[in-house]
C-alpha cells in the first residue's frame, strides 16, 4: 500500500478559507491562535501520523496483542511511538492549562485526530479513550481526585479507560451489577465483571486509570443507582507516584475481527479499591458529558479508515493497467489504460471521495462548534451545546457506515488483490466495522437523535441545527445553487419537524432511515457551501475539484436520501408485522 | 453460534408450490423426478451440509491452510467431509448420465449447493469449481480427454481448478502471457504463472486437473490469441492412473482476508504437458459456456452467507434481553424484553429476510430455466438461455452485494459480540466478502449485463427477462397486487428500453446502479408473485409471513431502486468530469 498523505490541502481550504478560522479565534477571544498556527501544528502532526504511527499499522495487525501472565503485550514499536506521542505532548493538545495541558481548540486537534486514525485505528484508540477520561474526570472528579490523576492522565504519564459493559449489559446499562461497597475512609470496594475494555492493560503507560460503573448497596434500581468511580491499576503511594497493585486485573483479551493491534479486555474487579467520581447515583450523567465527544471520535475513526481507504485505491487505479477506457484510448504506449479511466473505477472512488470531504467538512463544522459551546457567549454556548448534542450521532452513525462502506470500496477497486491481507485494504473494513458498534450501536445512536434530540424541547436542536447550518446557505454567492441548498436544507426541516410528533414505537422503526435522511441531506448543503467558497480559493485545481465533486455528490449520493426517506416514512406497521414463527417457519 | 436450520419449508414451497415443480418436470419429460423426490433430497443434502460441513467451520478459519514442501494442506476434517461427500454421490449430481454422472434437475441441485455455502463458503467452493471444470469439459474437450478425466471430474475422485488471472492480468485477459507450445505427440508445453487459484492444490484428492488459458506460438494479439489446455497435476499412465508428477507446482498460498480455509494458489507452469480442450484460439469462449454457471454459483455463495448471518442474528436476538421494547413489555417476568421486539432490530432482521427469501427465489427460478435450457422444446431452450444470459450478472452482484449487507447486519444485531471471532458472524462478513471480487468484479457483472445482455439483438434478453417474469404476474390471483406488480415490472422495462441507447461511457458509468436498479426491481415482482402464492398456502405461519415480508420489501427496500435509477439517470458527466490530480489536489 502507497505512503498515507495526509490532506493537508482541504484541512487548509476547510479550516482557513470556509470556516474562516482566523475571525473565528478572533471572536472567541484567542487571537493568539490563527489558521497559519493551525496548518503548523497540522502539518507536525501529519508527520507523527505518517513517518511513526502508520508504519506499524500492517505488522501490528498481523501480530496482535498478547495476555501472558497477566501482562497485556501490544505489537512491537507500539509502545515507542505512544512513548514519542506523550513526550512531543501531542497527548496534552486539549487538556485543560490548569494541570498542564494545552488547550488548544478543537479545531486544531481534531484534524490531527482524523491523522492518527488514517495512520492506524488500533494505536489512536488507547490515547482517545484517554482522553476521554480526561473529560470525566476534569468536569465532574473532586479536587483532590484532580489533583492526584489529572495532570498525568493529560501527559499520558498514564493512561484511562472507560468501564460500562458487562456481559448481561450493554446498550442497557440499567442491567449492570458491578458493586461498590463503601469503606470508612471515603474509599470503596469494587467488585465485578467488566468486558471490551479497550487497553484495560498494556505496556504503554506506569499506570491505567479505569473509570468504572458500579452500584452502591442502597443503589436506586435501572440506570438511576449507577455511580461512577476511578479505580487505578496501581495505587498510589503518598508522593502520589505508582506503587501497590490494585485488585484488578486482566481476565482474558478478545479475539476480534479487526483493531487487533488494540488490547480488548475482560476486567475483574475484586475488591478493587476506587474512589467516587461526581455524585452518588449520578453515573450516567458523568458518562454522558464525555459522551458527545467520545461518540464523534469514534465518528472520526470512520472517516480516518476511508481517507486511507481512498488514497489507497487512488494510487492502485493510476497504477494499474487492464482494458481500454470507453471514452477512448488515455495510454496509447501501453496496452491498456490505468483502470482509474474506467467510468465504473471513477465512480467508485468518487464515492468514496464525495462522502469523505463532506465527513471532513462535517467534523470541523462539528469542532467549530465545539469551540464556540468552549469559549463563545453564554447564548452562543448554548447555541453550539444544541448544535453538537444534535450532530453527534449523526457524525458517529453516518461517519462509521460510510467508513464500511468506502473501505469496502477500497477493496473492490484492487479486485481480488483487495481480499490479500498484504495490500492492507482489507484491514482497513475490518478494523473499521468495530466503530458501527462501540460508543452505542448505530441503531442507538438513530434512536438517540430521533427520540431525544429531535424531539426535545419541542424541537430545539433542530431549530439550532437548522440555523448553523443555514448561516452556511446565507454566505453563499451563487444564487442558483444557494437557491438549490436553502431547497435542500427547507426540505430537510419540514420533512424532520414532521417527525415531532411520531409515538415512540414509529420513532423507532423510522430511527435508521432517518437518520441516514439527515446525513445524507446535510452532506448535500455542505456540498454547496464547500463548493460555493472553492470558486474563490487560488488553488485552481481544489476550486474546480470541489465544484466537480458537489456535482457528483448531488447527482449520484444523494438520491439515496429519499429511499430512506421513503422507507421511514413507511411508517412501522411492515416492521413490527413479522413475529414469532413468521420469522423461519419453524 | 446455534447450529444451523436449513431453510427447507422455503425450499419446499418455493419449489412445489411457487415454481409448480411437478408439473415443471412431467412438462420436460423427466416425469420421474417430483417435488416429493426434490424434498427427499434436499433433506439429505441439509442432513449432509448441517452434521459434516458446518462443524468444521469455525475451526477451518481458525486453522486455515499451509503449504509445506510443496504440498498444500487443508484444515482438519476437510479432507474426510470431501471423501464422503463424494462417496454419498453428492459431487456427481449435475454430471452427465455417459460419465457415471445423475443428472439431476438444477431446481434440486441448486438448494444443496445453497446450503453448503450457508454450512462453509471455503469447504463448498473446491467441489463448485470442480463443478465448472466439469462443464468446460463436457462441452468443449475430445473424447479422447473426457474418457481420461470426465468420470473421476464428476464423481469426485480428481477435482478440477480454472486457471485464468495472471499478476498483470484479471479483468483485461487480453494481456495474459502463459504460453503453450506444440508438442510432436499432440500434446502442449505449458509455461506461465497463475495467481488466485482456488484449490490449486489439496489434501482431498488423487488428482487435481488444471484448465489453464493459455497463448500458441502464433496467437492472434488479444483475448482472440486465448486456447484452453487440460493439466493435470498428475501425469496418467496407460492405465489412466495418476502416475508420474507432471511440471506443475504451487508456489504459494495467498493470506486472506478470509475464506482461510480454502487454499488460493499461485501457481507454476514449467514445460508442464498439457492438452487442448475446444478449438485452438477458442479458450474464452470455452470458458464462457460455463462462465454462467460459475457466475450463478457465487451468487449463491452470498445467498448461503446471508441465510448463516440471519440464523445467527435471529436466534441471538429472541435471546438477548435488553432494554423495554417501545411498544409495550414483552417479558414482564424479566428484567427486559428480549431484542428482537425492538423495532430497529426487526428492521434489520427483516432487511435480511425480505433480501435472503428474495433472492432465493430467484436462484430457484434461474434454476427452473436451467432446466428449461437443457430440457425443453429448441423454442424453450432459446428463450431459457436468453434469460439466464440476462439474469446471471444480477444473481451474482446482487447476491453478492446483499452478502456483505446482510452479513453486517449480522454483525450489528449481536453489538459488541458481532465482533468477537468466537461467536462467527464477522466471519461470514469476511468470508463472502471475495464473492463480490471473483468470477469477474461486481463491477464487471454490471458491464456485462448494461453493456452486453440489455443491448445485445436490440434488447432480445431483455424482452426474454421480461416474458418470464411478466408470466409469473399473469398467474397472481389478487387483483391489487397482480397490478402493483404489473407496474413495477412494466416500469423497469420501460426504463431498461430508456437504456439501449446508450453509449459506452454512458452505459459503463450507469451499469452498477442499473444493475441494483434492476434486482431491486425484480425481486419485487418476485415477491409479489411468491405473496400471491402463499396466500393458498396450507402453512399458515408460512402464509402470513410471506404477506407481511413483502410489505415490507415493498414499503422498505425497494424504495432503493429510485435512488438506483436517479443516480444512474443523471448520466456519466458528473462521474467522468474529475480527473488528473483533481482526486487529491496534489
Amino acid at each position: 500500500m502507497p505512503l498515507y498523505t495526509p490532506p493537508t490541502t482541504d484541512f487548509q481550504f476547510l479550516l482557513r478559507d470556509w470556516l474562516a478560522l482566523d475571525a473565528h479565534y478572533e471572536k472567541l477571544g484567542i487571537g493568539d491562535f490563527d489558521s497559519e498556527l493551525a496548518a503548523e501544528i497540522i502539518s507536525q502532526g501529519a508527520k507523527f501520523a505518517v513517518d511513526v504511527v502508520a508504519p506499524l499499522n500492517r505488522d501490528g495487525d498481523e501480530e496482535g496483542c498478547k495476555l501472558e501472565n497477566g501482562k497485556v503485550s501490544t505489537p512491537k514499536g507500539f509502545a515507542d511511538a505512544y512513548q514519542e506521542y506523550v513526550a512531543n505532548g501531542w497527548n496534552a493538545m486539549l487538556g485543560s492549562a490548569e494541570y498542564d495541558g494545552q488547550e488548544l481548540p478543537y479545531t486544531m486537534a481534531v484534524p490531527v485526530h482524523e491523522m492518527l486514525n488514517t495512520a492506524n485505528l488500533s494505536w489512536r484508540l488507547t490515547t482517545m479513550l484517554t482522553e476521554s477520561a480526561v473529560l470525566a474526570v476534569t468536569k465532574h472528579a473532586s479536587d483532590d481526585l484532580k489533583n492526584k490523576y489529572l495532570a498525568k492522565l493529560i501527559s499520558g504519564e498514564w493512561t484511562g479507560t472507560m468501564n460500562l459493559t458487562e456481559p448481561h449489559a450493554g446498550t442497557d446499562l440499567s442491567l449492570l451489577n458491578t458493586k461498590a461497597e463503601p469503606q470508612d475512609d471515603g474509599s470503596y470496594k469494587i467488585t465485578g465483571n467488566k468486558i471490551f475494555i479497550t487497553a484495560g492493560d498494556q505496556d504503554w503507560s506506569s499506570n491505567v486509570i479505569h473509570l468504572v460503573l458500579a452500584r452502591l448497596p442502597d443503589a436506586p434500581k435501572g440506570v438511576k443507582g449507577i455511580s461512577l468511580f476511578l479505580v487505578p491499576k496501581l495505587l498510589l503511594d503518598e508522593n502520589n507516584e505508582p506503587a501497590k497493585a490494585n485488585n484488578v486485573s486482566v481476565g482474558s483479551i478478545e479475539h476480534k475481527m479487526g483493531i487487533k493491534a488494540s488490547p480488548t479486555c475482560v476486567m475483574n474487579y475484586d475488591d478493587a479499591t476506587g474512589w467516587l467520581v461526581g455524585e452518588e447515583h449520578q453515573g450516567l450523567a458523568c458518562m454522558f458529558t464525555m459522551m458527545n465527544d467520545a461518540r464523534f471520535q469514534v465518528g472520526l475513526q470512520g472517516l480516518g479508515a476511508a481517507e486511507a481507504s481512498y488514497q489507497g485505491a487512488l494510487a492502485y487505479a493510476r497504477e494499474r493497467v487492464q482494458s481500454r477506457a470507453p471514452q477512448g484510448v488515455q495510454n496509447p504506449e501501453g496496452k491498456a489504460d490505468p483502470i482509474v479511466f474506467q467510468p465504473d473505477v471513477a465512480r467508485m472512488l468518487l464515492t468514496q471521495k464525495a462522502q469523505i470531504e463532506g465527513a471532513r467538512a462535517l467534523s470541523l463544522f462539528y469542532a467549530k462548534h465545539m469551540d464556540i459551546e468552549k469559549l463563545g457567549s453564554e447564548d452562543e454556548k448554548v447555541q453550539a451545546e444544541k448544535v453538537l448534542q444534535f450532530l453527534t450521532p449523526i457524525c458517529k452513525a453516518y461517519m462509521t457506515d460510510m467508513g464500511l462502506e468506502t473501505t469496502s470500496i477500497g477493496v473492490q477497486v484492487f479486485g481480488g488483490h483487495g481480499f490479500i491481507r498484504e495490500w492492507g485494504m482489507e484491514q482497513l473494513m475490518r478494523d473499521v466495522r468495530i466503530a458501527m458498534l462501540y460508543e452505542g450501536t448505530n441503531g442507538i445512536q438513530a434512536l438517540d437523535l430521533i427520540g431525544r434530540k429531535l424531539t426535545r424541547d419541542g424541537g430545539d436542536m433542530l431549530a439550532a441545527t437548522y440555523d448553523a447550518f443555514n448561516a452556511l446557505v446565507t454566505d453563499m454567492s451563487d444564487a442558483e445553487n444557494k437557491a438549490l441548498a436553502q431547497g435542500l436544507l427547507d426540505d430537510w426541516r419540514a420533512s424532520s419537524a414532521d417527525c415531532l410528533g411520531m409515538d415512540a414505537t414509529t420513532a423507532a422503526a423510522a430511527a435508521c432511515d432517518y437518520l441516514a435522511y439527515t446525513a445524507y441531506s446535510l452532506l448535500g448543503v455542505l456540498w454547496y457551501s464547500m463548493a460555493d467558497t472553492a470558486a474563490n480559493s487560488d488553488n485552481a485545481v481544489l476550486a474546480s475539484s470541489k465544484q466537480k465533486t458537489r456535482d457528483f455528490y448531488i447527482a449520484r449520493i444523494l438520491p439515496r436520501r429519499d429511499a430512506h426517506k421513503a422507507a421511514y416514512c413507511a411508517g412501522p406497521d411492515s416492521t413490527l408485522a413479522v413475529a414469532g414463527s413468521e420469522f423461519d417457519y419453524l
